[in-house]
């Protein structure tokens, strides 16, 4: 389409499959990538072959990992007995960046969604449930999104969990319709400092 | 930052420098790789370390190649006498994409600035004056950008071949302002066909 060679046509119809990049900006983010070949597109070549090779779910929780068991499940700083559970790995790390949870996660993996025909197995409920019993948790903290499928995902598990643990949710802070990933470290502070039992 | 193992918080890093790319859509884009880590980040880790040793800089005309010279340079069918002389490459893809100029190229790899202490040594023009010379070229037409630095750079060009061919330039309906890289074809097929003596 441009008469380019066909190793950087290749590049560019990759490229314009990430979110967030069409083609226009792929081939702009391409033409930057080759005047910067040595110091951009060689480091980001070799760091994207590392995480392809490395990177899995962790068994016990879910997050991305590039152990078995990633690197929170495995600390020893953090708290047993109090599970934080969270749609996906972007909802983890926006917990993380605001850096007042101290203890473990599990992903979720999504929502439940009759639409999408997600019900609790698809996502990582059953482990959830087993999770509480075998490591003693006392709270599970529900850090879910302000949707309505989320909402709905909360409801489910408190009712599971019901008679095994204390089962709390964030929330004063988050908005309606709100997205965890996008909210700023302060409201995700306040959120889980105001946690209510469900 | 987001507690993520060492090598995925590296390829945000990287990610992030792209253009277009922020810090959050950086995660995004990271974490939609790690999903499709077969399908997409393994094959594009091996298309950006393709593009990395193979790219280099056409030494006749400046086009980004993998070879010594570009495929256009190359290139039998391509008309010789006619240079259209662009900015950077991505004005010499968005020529290439309307597919109305036949002849050969030349990149200048930026304009004229008296700000950013841009010369004539800086860009290709001690190169395209010899081509004119060597390559017997009966016309340069001008396909540079309809901003300030773009048409200084077009009238010194102008000058310098004054007495070795006919130059011309894009005419109607590049827009005032305008950028090449963002016209559609229609557009640019219309200022070629109807490009003037400067």
């Amino acid at each position: 389409m441009t008469n380019a060679p066909r190793e950087i046509e290749d590049l560019i119809e990759l490229m314009s499959k990430l979110p967030g990049l069409g083609p226009r900006s792929a081939r702009r983010a391409v033409l930057y990538l080759i005047r910067k070949r040595g110091l951009l597109l060689a480091p980001l070549a070799d760091a994207m072959h590392a995480v392809a090779v490395s990177a899995r779910e962790c068994v016990t929780c879910g997050n991305v990992s590039t152990s078995e068991v990633c690197e929170i499940c495995t600390s020893e700083k953090r708290a047993t007995g109090e599970l934080c559970v969270v749609e996906d790995v972007a909802d983890l790390w926006a917990m993380e960046r605001a850096g007042v949870f101290k203890g473990r996660y599990h992903v979720l993996g999504g929502t439940l969604s009759a639409l999408d025909a997600v019900g609790p197995e698809e996502l990582r409920i059953p482990k959830l449930v087993s999770r509480v019993a075998d490591e003693g948790i006392g709270e599970v903290i529900l850090a879910l999104n302000a949707t309505i499928d989320g909402q709905t995902t909360a409801h489910y598990i408190a009712e599971e969990l019901e008679d095994r643990c204390t089962v709390t949710s964030l929330a004063q802070g988050v908005p309606i319709g709100g997205e965890l990933d996008y909210l700023d470290d302060g409201t995700i502070t306040a959120a889980l400092k105001a946690r209510k039992r469900l």
